[in-house]
Order: C-alpha cells, then structure tokens, then sequence
C-alpha cells in the first residue's frame, strides 16, 4: 500500500538504490479513497496518466496504457497525433460500428484540446511506420477518451510559433512555451542549474544562503526603488548579492552559493532584463587560481552531455594581451583575424595622416587580415566596415586587396613604397585573395575599432555562407589582470573602479595605489564563452583599511553608505573572493539562442514590459497614499505646469 | 597535473563515483604558477586550508596540516582556541626559546583575529583530553603562523551572541551569523533544500522554472510597488507566483516547482517578514491524492536524518473535523484535550445564560479537559484564560475543578443537578484533580475560544514544567474540505474566497455553485505541522467558464485584471493542482526556533528594517525623478498644509 511504498523508498535512501527505484517500474494499482494512483517511474509518478506520449516505444506493445496530453492535429478522421511535453504518439481512432461515439469524439475535436485516452500500445502495420518520430513503430489504440478541456481556435499553429512575432509571443507566452524549442530550452536549463547545485554543494561543500530582495540602495541610477510606509524612505532592489555575499564570509560561513535574482533598471539596452538571474559564488581561505579551478570543474560537471565535453582548464589571457590581439576585452577566440601592429612598418612614412597618427602619443599604425576576403567581402560590405569606422569610431580605415601579383587594390596601395607593401604583408602572413584593413592613430581608439571590425567580418563572412565560427563549439577563455581603475568618463581626470569598489588589488601592485593607482592591476577575472562575458569576479579587499582609503582616497566616494561593510572588516574578515555567472546569458549560448528572452520563461520587452499580464500597469491614486508618494505627471508642452490627467491606458 | 584531475572527475561522472571520490583524500600539491592549490576533500578542496578545524581527530596524528580560522580564545599563553565553521581545535603555542617570535605573534592576539596556522597533528599528553570537544583527543603544535586580519575588540562575545538584544544581533548580524546555532541552522536549510530538489527533479520529473519578480499589481493593499519610468505606471513585486505557475501549467510544462521569494507588506504582523521563501510546486493530470503523496514523500526524503524518520501517509482531517475536535483549522496534534460537545447534556437547563445560548442558532455548550488540571493550574492561570475569552471572544467561561468525591470547584457547581454533573463528567472523561473549562454560545464562537484556551492551558503548563507537546515530535496533519468561499467580515452578505480565486470546488459540489455557493467546499488542503500551517495548495479550475463565473456572479470581482488567466484557460489548459510550503516556517519548525528570523540569513526587523544596512533609507528628491513620483511628507497636525520637512534620519 501506499505506506509501505512511501516507507520501502526511505530505507532505499541512498542514491544508488533511488537510481534503481526510479528505473524499474511499479505498476501496481492503488485503491486510496476514491483516487486511483498509479506508481509509475518518474514523470508519470502520482498522475492520472501511465505513461508519458513520447516514452512508447516496441517494448510497450501489448500494454494498457493511459495518455493525457494535447491534440497536435488529426489526421483522415482516424488518427490523433497527440502531445505532452514528452513528445508525439500516434492514437488509432477505432471505425468498427460498436465505438460509434468514441469517434464522433474524436472526429468533433479541435487541434490542442486536452485529452484522456485509454488504449493498447500495438506495433504499426508493415510499412506504416515514421523513422522520423522517435514513437513511430507503434501506435496505441484507443479503447476510451475523455475531453479534459476544449480549445478555442487558435490564430497560429503551435508548431510554427517561433515563427511569429516576438510581441506575439510575449502576449500568448503560454502557447509560446508549448513549442518544442521552448520546452526543451527550460528543461536544459532546469537540468544545468540542478548539476551545478549538486557540484557545489556535494563535491565542495558550497551552502545555498538566500539574501534579501529588498535592500538600501546605493548606487542610484540603475536600482528599482521600492517606496515604504515610511514618508521618503524607499528600499531598493540590489544589482546582485554583492555585501551580503562578502558579509557571509565575514560572518564565516565559509562558502556559500545562490541562484540570485538581480536588478538592473537600464531602460532598454539590447537583449538586457531588468531581472536576471546569476550563479553568485564566494569562498574564504581562497586565491584566484581556486575560484578559478572551482569554476572551470562546475561548467564541466554541470555541462550538459548532448553539448560535447568540456575541456579543463580554460586558456587565460591577460586583459592587455586581449587588447593587443583582439582590441577587446572579451575576444571570440573560434577564430584568428587577430590585430598585427605594424607601425614600425610605417615608422618613416611620408603619408601625412600616417605620419601625424604615429607620431601622437600612443600612436600606432595596426592591421588585421581577412582570410580569402576579397574572394567573399562586396564592395558593399567594404563600405559598411568603413560606415562602422567613420560613424562609432571617428576613423578611416583602409580596406586593401591582396593582388595575385602581390600589389594591393586600395587607394593607399599607390603610396605605399614596394619595401613598405612586402613588409606588410610579410608580417600580416597576407596572401593573394586577402583583404587586409588598416588604420592608424592612438592604440586606444585602434583596438577597439579593430576588435569591432573583426565581428564584423565575421558576420558578413558568415552572411556570405562561409563558416567562421562553428556554433557547435564552446571556446572557454579567462580574462585576468584588468587594470582596478580607470579614468571617469565624464571627467578624466578622476578614477572610477574599473569593477566594483570591493575588488583587491594585484598584491605586488600595492605600493602604486599611493601613488599612481592608475597602474594597479586588479585581482579580477572575467570568464568569456564564444565572445560574451559570461562571468566575472575578484579576489576582495579584506582589509579594512584599504578598503577605506581606496573609497575616500582613489575614489572620492562617500563612505557613509557602506560603513556596515567597513565595520564588518574590521571584526576580522577572513580573506574571500567569488565570481557570479549570468546564467541566462550562459544557457543562451549552450541552447544556440541569440537573445537570453528565448531561455526565461516570462521575460520582460525590450521596453520592459510583460505583453501578457500588461505590467507595469496605472495604479488608483488611493493606493500610493500609504507609500507616501504621489505621481508626477508630465506636463503638457508649451501647456501651464498644472498637471496632465493621466494618459489611457 | 589540474587538467589531468578534473578530467578524472568528469569520467567518474556518476553520484556513486563522486562519492567514493569525496572520500578519499588527494593531498598532491599542484603548483599552478605561483599558487599553490591542495586538492582535499569537500570543503578544503581548492582552497588554502588543509583541512577545517573541525574534522581533526586521532586519525590524523602526525599530519602536517595548514588551518585557517578565528581566535576563539587564547589559554595560559599556552594555547589558541582556532575556529572555523566545523568547529574548534586546540592549537599549542611551542614555548623553546627558538621559537619565540612564533610565540609573540600568538599572544599579542585579539579574539576573533583570522589566522592561518602550519603545524602537526599530535595526540594530548594523557590526562589531558576533553571528552566534551569532539576534537578532544588530539592538538595542533604551532610550526609557523600568518595573521590574516585582525578584530577590534567587540563589545560582547561570539558564543553569548544569541543572548544578546534582538536589535543588537541584527545590527552585527555578521558577528551573530558566527554562532554555531546560526550557522547550524543556515547548513540544515541548505541540505534540505537540496534533498528536496533531488526529490522533485530526479524522483517526479519536476522542472525547477524562474517566474518574474517585477509582476502586476492586482490584489492592491498588500503588495510592494515599483515605479517604472513611465508616469503612473507601477510593477508590484509578487505574493507568489500562483498565476504563472498555472500559466506553465497551460504552457504543457507539467511539472513545475521553484524556491520561490514572496512579498507581502502587511506591516508588523509577528514574526511576519516582508519577503519569504516558498517551496512552490505545480503538477498537470493530477489530483488531490496526488499532491497529498508528493508532498509526503518530499519531507519524508528531504528530512534531516538526525531530526528522525517521517512516518507517511500523515492522517487527513475535514475542516469540519478539525474545527469539531480542536475548534482551529491547524490543530496541534501532539497533545489531546479535544473540544467536547457537552449540549445536550444541558439541553433542559435552568441556567438561564446556558439556556439563551443552547436555544440561539448553532447554540452549543462545549468543554475541554485539562488531565491534571487542578493539580498545576493556580487561581492566576485560571484568570488569565477567563481574561482571554472575555478580552478576545467577549465570552464567559467558566473553570470547574474535579474534586476527589466527583464534586465541582466552581460557581456553576452549585447549580448543577446531580444527574447533569454525573453525565458531564462521563461524556468529559473527567477524574478527580482534572480541570474543566465549559463555555455556551453560538458554535462559531464557542469552537475559536476553546481552541485558543486548549493551547493556552499548554503553555500554561508547560510554563509550570509539565511536559505537554515534546518538542523532538513532529506532527503532520492534511486538512481538506474547507469551505470554497467565506463571508466577507465587512460585509456578511458577499462572498469572498476562502484561499483564492482559482481552487477548484469539490466535484459533487459543483451544482451548488449556482444555488447555495457558500455550501460548496473546495479542493483545497493545507498541510499542518506541530498546530502550524506549513503549506497550503489546491486542484485549480481548468474550465474558463467556471472561473469567470466565480469572479463574476459569485465573487462580483473585475474580471479585466485577470483577462489573461482566462484567455490562457479559453486556450487548452489541462487539469492541474498544486501547493506551496512555507520553508523560512518549517525550518524554524525543524531546528526549534521559536522565529523565523532564526533560520534566515538577514532578516528584517518587526517594523520591516534592516538594522545592519539601514534600509529603508531616504533618497534625494532628485533620483525620484526618473519615475515621475515625488514623495508626499506628512503635514504636521494642526499646522497649515503645507508640507513638512523631511524628518531627519
């Protein structure tokens, strides 16, 4: 009985014998009360179903099975393919005379209704089987329906969802979900997270501690704020866990890990959430090669096996070896294109704009090649690399064909003496058929634009059928030695944290922070996937000190916001650090998936809105009172400043 | 070398092997560039301990260890204390004059300092083992020492922290989360956790989903608001994810669960928090019997093992029963002294108060009997419970001591017929030294009143050191056949449901729904532990034209809010049905916290605040801006009304 099951399965604990458990099958029938259960293995445990549609299989056949899922279509008035989440069967309506209403039901059915339906698994006629379905050498054949619910005519097709427009989508999210992509996306997902617990959790003994949603803000701008019944005071939603990850270590818990919920109020930058969610580690007793060595076990244990192996441990590079070959700080390294600086080339050039661009302070004259470019690349792709240059860089940029004859089609090509041409493309490794473009000025403004044209080849490459980068691979990278500060954007002359304020400086790095802080290096790592940051973290400050100085002295910030946290290290904060994965950016990139909207399950407009639910919503006037808070509406243009009603909805 | 090792873990990818893994020690020191990592098992694995201070014992005698940890304390300048999360560890300060600057390190130390000590593990000199330390048997003898950080001197001492002010603990919850029940606490929800996601992903097939934080209002009071960036409009931070778990439902996810946070802002209901964590779980194609046998196989798999065995199936009360028996609808069934229904007995009194209240509509006169009673109760316990009906029922009640010659110690005693005393004491069970509490009026009243004073007598005495509920006991009770829809309080003559709007009625309930709505129970089931409500949940309406008749013609709510529930019904939603734990409860319910604030990591105070960060807290006018509000200050009574200044912090 039901008992004795529950009890057999306890004494059973371990998980080896679960294993076992959960892949025999009970079939047993149990009578408890008026509810039938059936024990079955896994998904169909405790549900009014026996099987799942897409477990069947030959080994099912002559089986009494019960089947509940959607119509997905009907086929000649005698077959139902029908769905669960689990995939497709085929449901042989019966003709004979005596099941005269069972087919009426079926044949009245519209397509995604929901069904119970009884039936015995049999082999499909010779000949009549679909190699193409994983259920298609049988069929089951109906010996009772139930219609669990009706469908109202639907606008699409499930199937071809995907296909609709994305505020389509939103609004029907729920339909949107049905579609096999989606499906399979939350469960990879669901199945990720999961390892990555068991790893942490089991192999290095991580505790999963839940920090608060509603914090103090401190870092206005980019936080939601969230109004209290106190007149003025507002709570805020955190952009992660960071103080209160580094406050567990203070409070020595050692290690401790969270699937985090944070919030960022960016308006609508691309492909951004205002809610994401981050796998937030922190260690104490820890330095940089742990977490690393940590992280890179995590994605290896957790990595999902129908997406190949992967290989540990990950090339690291420095952030200023990033710059120089891949004018950016998190380089796709599927392929090559890297920058070549060949401005000793042009050291003693005599074309002005070269000469000016080498002789300022930083300059440099750099060049990457386009393997076979000129073979694939238009004229109207040179343009639009060009278009790039000009319109976010300011710059030009020479777009040169590699001739047979080793001369270069370019306009620059005339000017450029022959032991000039054949150093270039000695030290670009150029060849006939390559395109080489080449730009020249201060190396802060050359790498960047060469990092940026180098996607961009790729991407016109990849528009003209050729493989660049293969999307079946995972290219691993860390990012290491960043510089701690950089200059503020809007006033160069401050320092800003190039992360966060919390981040420990490179030790032997130290020294320089009392005098030219601009030269220390952080203990920061980004950990890059195919090109996107996927991650990032630091060893931390755990000196109260430092920490102090560095806040008022470097960065001229006001410390009375944080002084729980500089309390907090004084009363002896063991030394920690940590590292926080995106995870939606992450499972996005192991799905294939160009936008993170693809792997949450209601996610947020670019506008940030939820098309389905239509949030964020008006709320009564009344309501906003106990918050203390009134809206401010905008006042009509040109209009007195007297309040505009509000907008309709 | 690294690589070589974490691939090893890859290829013995399985639980079996991991554990078998885990186990066993590598202590290979692996110089990877300039750190040194030193693979031990689980929780040194990666970092720069050997071992915790905890795991020490006998069996590592003569092992060079590396320790990180915290100065509990310093003895006789002779030995250090040294801490970390497992536990405590003696370390012995060599005293040789080669040694001396070693030593000088050690004594200057303030308690709390973190420190990373080198030395070898040797047994204690004989005589000299602590038989109440688990590390009893053996010490460390100092060999080097780095101080890692130092503490300032606190203000109380780490193991005292938990006697300290409530306010005080949260203001250093860092220094508080130290002691080794919080840590104790924090550990035990972290593996529970875990065991029940083992259970739900690996035994049922469950897929763990994220649903959004930034929501819709649509139940306004109780819900926190975020502004948005477009004027008048709001998010509302959710109180669970009840509408997008059905929608997952509707998507054909069938089975659903995530650690859900929660938000509700009720002010300073006790021991309430502001956000709290649910253990949310939806299934499709299921019934009640369903849910009720995953619910109990989760805790009974998920149960810490020193905590004891769950005994399942847990018995299952009606509502009616429960209020019958207990007069509450979450009795606590660890101790008896049930409501008695003593009317008829009184049924032709003379008494004229029992006479008005036993002819009234669902006139009554009910009981309980206190075992001992008399025995333990003083005349003051007997006053405080009359103090209770009349201050929170406006009810008499009237004590009746049993003497040993069956006579009764009470005013009514008097009046009592020989024959009706005889009958109360045979229907009551009553002997002699036992205490009678007897109440009459309506039922509706009367069963509230018992059921409180029942629990009050408990406390009353366990207060007096009788053992009444053992706390090491833990009592699961189903509670099923609520009624689906309630009286409002302000306005008797209108429904409002009992739980939500979307439980399904009891099916052979149905057609009351359009007659007799308020006799209709519905399929809801609340699961109590120790006289707690631990979790809640119900089978949901899949038919969208009962739910829209609900809203409408019963509960005459606006149906436009939940326009998109009912579309996704119009849209083949499939039967469905599910609960939601509370954890922050049951936690606390496990390790015998008397508060929730006791097994989460940064709690909240009473009035909502975190005392450690100081949130809520003011912002400038200037960053309300962005979200069109601007904040309303209260005007100061009897002064004009313009607004007052903001209060100073």
């Amino acid at each position: 009985d039901l008992s004795s099951m529950a009890g057999r399965c306890t004494l059973l604990r371990t998980r080896h014998a679960l294993r076992c458990l959960h892949n025999s099958r009970s079939t047993s029938l149990i009578q408890n009360g008026s509810i039938n259960v059936v024990f079955c293995k896994g998904p169909s445990r405790l549900s009014t179903r026996s099987h799942t549609c897409g477990e069947l299989c030959s080994r099912h056949i002559g089986e009494e099975v019960t089947l509940c899922g959607w119509v997905q279509y009907l086929r000649q008035d005698l077959f139902v393919i029908l769905r669960d989440f689990s995939g497709l069967v085929q449901v042989l309506v019966p003709h004979d005379e005596s099941k005269h209403e069972l087919r009426n039901t079926f044949c009245g059915l519209s397509v995604e209704s929901v069904l119970m339906v009884k039936g015995r698994v049999k082999r499909r006629p010779e000949g009549q089987e679909n190699k193409n379905m994983p259920t298609g050498e049988i069929e089951v054949c109906a010996e009772s329906v139930e219609v669990l619910n009706t469908c109202r005519t639907l606008p699409f097709e499930i199937k071809d969802f995907v296909k609709k427009s994305e505020a389509m989508r939103m609004q029907y999210r729920y339909l949107d979900l049905r579609s096999p992509q989606m499906q399979a996306n939350l469960r990879l997902r669901s199945r990720l997270v999961m390892k990555m617990r068991e790893y942490l959790c089991y192999q290095h003994g991580f505790v999963d501690v839940e920090t608060p949603t509603l914090f103090k803000t401190n870092s206005w701008g980019i936080e939601f704020l969230v109004p209290s019944r106190e007149a003025g005071k507002f709570y805020c939603l955190p952009q992660s866990p960071q103080q209160f990850k580094q406050l567990l270590m203070v409070a020595g818990l050692d290690r401790y890990f969270q699937l985090a919920r944070c919030y960022r109020d960016e308006g609508s930058k691309p492909d951004r959430q205002p809610e994401f969610t981050q796998v937030d580690i922190e260690m104490s007793f820890v330095e940089q090669g742990g977490i690393r060595a940590l992280v890179e076990g995590l994605l290896q244990y957790s990595w999902p096996e129908e997406k190949g192996f992967v290989t540990t441990p990950f090339p690291c590079v420095t952030y200023e070896q990033a710059m120089q070959d891949y004018g950016v700080d998190k380089p796709d390294t599927r392929f090559g294109m890297k920058l070549t600086d060949v401005t000793e080339i042009f050291q003693d050039t005599r074309i002005g704009w070269m000469r000016d661009a080498v002789t300022q302070s930083h300059g440099c004259v750099q060049a990457i090649r386009v393997p076979e470019g000129s073979k694939h690349l238009k004229g109207k792709d040179m343009e639009s690399l060009k278009n790039t240059a000009q319109t976010q860089f300011t710059q030009e940029v020479d777009t040169m064909v590699v001739r047979e004859d080793g001369s270069l089609k370019s306009p620059l090509g005339r000017l450029l003496a022959p032991t000039t041409r054949h150093q270039l493309l000695r030290v670009t490794r150029a060849n006939a058929g390559d395109l080489l473009l080449l730009t020249a000025g201060a190396r802060e403004r050359v790498r960047p634009l060469l990092g940026k044209l180098r996607l961009q080849c790729a991407e016109l490459l990849e528009g003209h059928g050729v493989r660049v980068r293969d999307p079946a691979v995972f290219h691993f990278l860390w990012v290491v030695d960043f510089p701690l500060f950089l200059p503020k954007e809007d006033a160069p002359g401050q320092l800003e944290s190039a992360h966060h304020p919390f981040t420990a400086p490179v030790p032997q790095d130290v020294p320089l922070l009392y005098s030219e802080p601009h030269k220390v290096r952080g203990q920061h790592y980004d950990l890059v996937l195919n090109g996107c940051e996927v991650g990032g973290g630091s060893i931390r400050i755990h000196n109260s000190a430092q920490q102090r100085y560095i806040l008022q002295n470097v960065l001229k910030e006001d410390v009375v916001l944080l002084t729980h946290l500089l309390e907090a290290l004084e009363c002896g904060a063991p030394p920690h650090g940590g590292i926080a994965l995106g995870l939606d950016r992450l499972v996005s990139i192991i799905v294939g998936s160009p936008s993170i909207r693809d792997v949450i399950a209601f996610p947020k407009s670019f506008r940030g809105h939820d098309l389905m639910s239509n949030a964020p919503d008006f709320v009564v006037e009344e309501e906003l009172k106990p918050y203390c808070i009134s809206v401010v509406w905008p006042s009509v243009e040109g209009a007195d400043r007297s309040p505009a009603p509000p907008p309709e909805d």
